[in-house]
Parts: C-alpha cells; structure tokens; sequence
C-alpha cells in the first residue's frame, strides 16, 4: 500500500434512542442554533418535534432553514451563509440525508469567509475556519455524516463539486435507524446502491498489499447485498435498518481506503449525469457503473474483477474463464440492483442519445481525464454513456 | 446491535519514510519535548537518531526519558510526572511500543493533576486534562498507538491495571513498518498473538445483528493467520510488516466492536499472570486464551465458536458434529500459535499447580466476576489456569 494519513475526528453516535445526546453534544457551543432540513418530510415523521424538544432543552435560539433540495446548489448555500451572518448563529444543526448535511458543510464554512463559497468550492478563494456543526441523519445513503466530503451543485453553470477541507468534519453525528423507517422503498433502494458504490469505487484499485482493506469491502458489500432484498420487503425492520446506516456510515468514513486510492470514475460520470439532467445520484450510478465496469475490464484489471465475483457474488468459477468469471460478476451486479427496482439504462431516465455528447463534455470540464482503476478520457466517457442507453 | 459512540481523535500517519512529517506534526506545540523510550533498542536501529534529527529540525529542546519496561510500572510514570513538571514539558514524544506508549499516556495525564497516578488509575482521584502527546511506534503488538487505553502495574501491590480517559488519545501516530524490521522473531509473533487476542476478545459476544463487525473481525484475523508465517520466515519484510502492523492499529481502535462488547475475560486472566510472574502479555494470552475457548464452549456459545472455526480457520464441518467443528477451531488457534513458537502451558513459563490459588485470586481482585462472553468467578479463572498447566 501507499502511505497516508488517516483521520476521521466526528463522534458516531448510533442506535435507537440516541437523539438523548443531544442536549449534551450542543453544551460546548452558544446558543443559536440554525436548523437545516430538507422538503418537509421530518415534519411529518416527528422527527422534526423531537429534535426542536432537546434543542429546547438547552434553551436554544432555534432559525429553522428549510427546503434544501437534493442535488443542494449553491444559491441555497449562499442564502445559509447570509442567515448565518445576518444572526450570528453559532452551531448549524443538520436534520436530514446527505443532501442537507453537504449543505450544512458548505454553509458552515461559508459562514467564516468574506470569499464567495463558490470560489472556496472551486479552489479560487482559500477557507479560513467553519462554524460548528452536527448532524442527524434520516436517511443512509451519501456517507456525508462521517466524512468531510460534499457535493454542491451550480445549476447556472450545469456544474456539481466534489468539495471537503479540515474544517468540514462534524462534531458529532447521530444516526438512529428508527429515524430511517419511513423513508420509502425506492430511496431507501437508491440509498443502499449509493452506498455499494462507494465501497466499489474504493475497491476497484491496482494498489498491491491490501488484504485486510479489499476483505473489509468484500464483507460490506457482501452484508448489503444480503440485507437489502429483506429490508426492502419489510421496511421498518430496525435490525435491518441499522445494518445499511452503519454500513453507510463506514463506507465512505476514509476507514476502507487507507493506503490505496479508489477509482472514482463511475462517480464523475454520475454528477456530469445529474449536473445536466438533475437525476438523482442513485439513479446515476446504478445506470452507470455496471457499464463502468464492463468498459474497464482489461488484462491489467480482470484479476481484480475476478476476485469481486468470486469474492462479492460468490460466482462458481468452475469450467470459466477469467474473463467468464469477470462478466458474471458484473451481470450480478446489475441484476441485484435491477431486483431492487433502480433503472438500468439511461432510457429509463429518459435520457437518450442525443443527449451523450453534453453529458461526455460535461465529465471532463474540470480534467482531461478521470479514474485511477483505468484513466478515461471524453472519448472513454463518451462510449460508456452509449453503452448505458 | 446495542446503541453506541464511537470517536478516535488520533491521526494516523502510516507508510515508509512518514517520520517525514514530525516536524509539522510538532508545529502547534511548544518547544519542549520529553522524548520517553525504552530499553534503547532505537539506539541500536538509529531510529533514535532519525527522530532526533527532525526534533533539531524545530528546534525542539528535548529532555530524554528513556528505560521504561515492559508492563510500565507506576512508580515508572511518577518519575515521569515529576520531570515534567520540573521542566515544564510541552509535549511527550512515545518512541517505542506499547509499553512505552502506555507509559506516556499516564505521565500526560499525571502532569496535569495534584493527585497521585495510581489513585486516578484506580479512579480514586479525577483527572484534569492532559499535556499532548504522539507516538512513533516500533513494534506491532498492543494497538495503544490508535485508542485511549494503558495498562500500568504496580508492582507493589502487584496490581496490573487497565485505563484511560478523553485525554489520552495521541494527537497523532506514526507507524512507519520499516521501523519494525529488527524485531527480533519471538518478540514479533508475540505481538501477532496480542493482535489477534484484541480481534478475538471483540469477536467473541452474544449481541445479536453485528455482520459487518463480525465479518471485519474474521478478514482480520484470516489475514494474519496468512501473513504471520510468512512474515517469521522473512523478518525484514516491509509488506509484511506493513500488513501486521496497520492489522494491529486497527485491532483495538474501536472500529471492530461498535454496538456490542467484547468479553476480555482472557485479558483479565493474563494481566493477573503478568502481575505476579512478569510474563509478556502476549506470552501470557497465548497460554490462557485457547484454554478459556475450551472452558466457555456451552450450548450458549457454541454457535459462535463454530462460525470462528469455520470462517477464520476454514474447519470443514462435514461429518462433524457442531461441538467438533468448534473444538477443531480451538485447536486449530492452539496449533497456529505453537507453530509461531509461542508457549502453551503454564508450565512453559516456570509457573506450575502450587502458584494456581495466587493467580485465581489475582484474577478477581477487582471485581468478584468478569468477562463478557460468559461471566466467570475466582473458581471459573482457577479452573482455566488448571487446564493452563
């Protein structure tokens, strides 16, 4: 493995029940509180109740910041950093999906610098600092709750940032499953292949000398894959529940990757997807990382395939090829995720081939190439696009 | 799974050549380091010398603290107390392993409070904070360069004790696996066998929904049950190294055991042999853990015992009852540590039947039963020992 450095300083706070931490976790810091959620939907759960009873608890001055949408953009991102100003908030509190918490990141950095957060987000201005901030999370999906990571969309410029710096760990993040039960099948199935995802993008890698990090995905993905047919048939199993938002939580904590980098190409092909298209990033990936892989395969990559089939999806490769083995592994994939209910090609997207030329430009506006697995270049992003009609 | 939090604040600087980064890690403190070691092996290794050249790189002004022992003893951490408060250390730099590291923690917290060490080790007095400290560690074995725990004796009372607070997690751990290539064989998979007791006494639990965890546990010890071999017959091998030592790190981080608790009844039975004979730690598990296996296998346990016999020493199971294949698993663990050249008896260690009651109610000396797995008494550890002979 290569060396690096490791650190992930946010404290988990995971179970049912967990949401009495809070009054503790907000003492350290002053009184006003901004309160970020998304479309409404933890109004109708209670979650919404609950959270504002243990911020009354400490008798916070509580600024609600509602309506953040998937996809988050950065006009939202501006409007938070005004109100952080304007008021004087001390401590950001997210209540919702990834979507709220990359947000939340952004706003809380924003809230420091006199720069424009696009221009932090885009490397042209520098950070100095973040307000403080949690999160609680209601669905289990991005990873963003033990991550510095987040994603901001500029919709003017058809542009989505991958974006994280020091300051943009959380303080503490409270996940309990109980909070997940309401989220419907089919985010609850996007959730589950964004979360797949991640540990993919990890594991497809040439590093050598990394058995404890490439079992430790294999066991993820092989306990998702075990799970999520019986979660989605019986969707306010805790125990199940509990299962993905740890596994969630892990797969994208910088835990499974030490030593190696990922791939992260299938990734800049799904945010080109939903700069565009405004597709979520589920829909994205499960679209395009199968075909990912199928393009990638090559002499230099197959051993590793191989070992994903045989490892993940328990292929039998008995009487096959290497290359057998490697194709059925990927055809595992995409049927796994096709019996949880996600599109399989763009056309179930209603994106068509008209449409590629934009999405290929759109991957390689900010690199000439992308991946690590395999670099891959507009021609490369163009023919897996057309691979995914 | 049972609710949970987990935090490590430590950052983990790993790979070849990353005592590069000391001198930045070192930029937020002040300038006077006491430099704690052991017995002077670094000396011998130039990795005494290597550090020094990157203190004199910050002009640090280093007060040395060398000749701490194995299982570091309490009066050990007084004088380090003492050195700090007379000098007015700003920051303690642990070079060595565990022993080392554990003694640090205790003088960190020691020069920060009135009270006496052992009162607040033996939580008779409270702590107030700590001075700040990092690790570079030499030798693989105990994990203390990633958690907050130390084990200190005091010899004296010949109490063996385990602990640890907010404040003794290390800013930050080096782990360099080049600086682990001169230690010598025995001391090498003694400090596997310490490893994969850590894994081993996660492992063994009775909460229920814990696949990720379980699963993470067994890679781990799958992938030092392959490499240790391998790395006995060829010391000076980096990737080797590498693999043990980022394995031992992640052993007693936290990151295995979130939501359930493990048993550490085998600790606790080793700790009461240390304290009273001066045996290693890793001598001591190797004797005692296979033995309590044996002793706690019931209708209870035996389905946990059967998936460690199956999924980590690969036990065909065919023909054979469930008692068989776990009692194949026991001995398979006895085998694998004879063959490192581990001790299996009591008696290997010049202990023999007429020390067994001393040992027993050393064992209980602090609480009347311990473990987790399956609760035992002083006649459960006297027994454990009997079959220890």
């Amino acid at each position: 493995m290569n060396p690096f450095i490791f650190e992930n300083p946010t404290r988990l706070i995971f179970g049912e029940g967990q949401l009495k931490e809070l009054p503790k976790q907000l003492a350290p810091y002053g009184k006003k509180v901004l309160l970020l959620y998304g479309g409404g939907s933890i109004k109708k759960n209670g979650i919404y109740d609950q959270v504002k009873g243990k911020l009354a608890e400490v008798d916070a001055i509580v600024t609600d910041f509602p309506d953040i949408e998937s996809n988050p953009r950065i006009s939202t991102v501006r409007r938070g950093v005004e109100i952080c100003k304007q008021e004087g908030i001390d401590f950001l509190l997210a209540v919702g999906g990834g979507s709220v918490i990359d947000c939340t990141k952004a706003i809380a950095v924003g809230a420091k610098t006199e720069a424009d957060m696009w221009d932090v987000i885009t490397r042209k201005a520098s950070y100095d600092g973040a307000l403080p901030f949690g999160s609680i999370l209601t669905h289990a999906a991005t990873g963003s709750e033990m991550n510095r990571g987040c994603v901001i969309t500029n919709w003017e410029l058809h542009e989505k940032r991958g974006w994280g710096c020091p300051y943009t760990y959380g303080q503490f993040s409270i996940l309990d499953p109980a909070f997940t039960t309401t989220v419907p099948r089919k985010q609850t199935a996007l959730g589950i292949i964004d979360i797949m995802s991640h540990v993919m993008e990890h594991y497809f890698h040439l590093e050598k000398n990394t058995p404890i990090q490439d079992q430790w995905c294999e066991s993820l993905l092989r306990t998702l894959i075990d799970v999520a047919p019986k979660l989605l048939d019986d969707l306010g199993n805790v125990q199940h529940r509990e299962t993905v938002m740890l596994g969630g939580a892990l797969a994208l904590s910088d835990i499974l990757n030490m030593g190696y980098r990922g791939d992260w190409g299938s990734h800049q092909l799904g945010h080109a997807l939903s700069a565009v298209h405004d597709v979520s990033h589920g829909d994205s990936l499960a679209v395009v990382f199968p075909n990912w892989l199928a393009y990638v395969l090559s002499s230099e990559t197959i051993g590793r395939l191989k070992q994903f089939a045989e490892n993940v999806f328990a292929i039998d490769g008995k009487g096959k090829s290497d290359r057998q083995i490697a194709e059925a592994g990927i055809q595992a994939l995409r049927q796994f995720w096709t019996d949880l209910g996600a599109p399989a090609t763009l056309s179930d997207l209603s994106i068509n081939a008209a449409d590629i030329q934009t999405l290929a430009e759109n991957t390689v506006q900010f690199t000439a190439e992308f991946g690590n697995f395999k670099k891959l270049s507009r021609e490369d992003a163009h023919k897996i696009f057309e691979m995914s009609l």
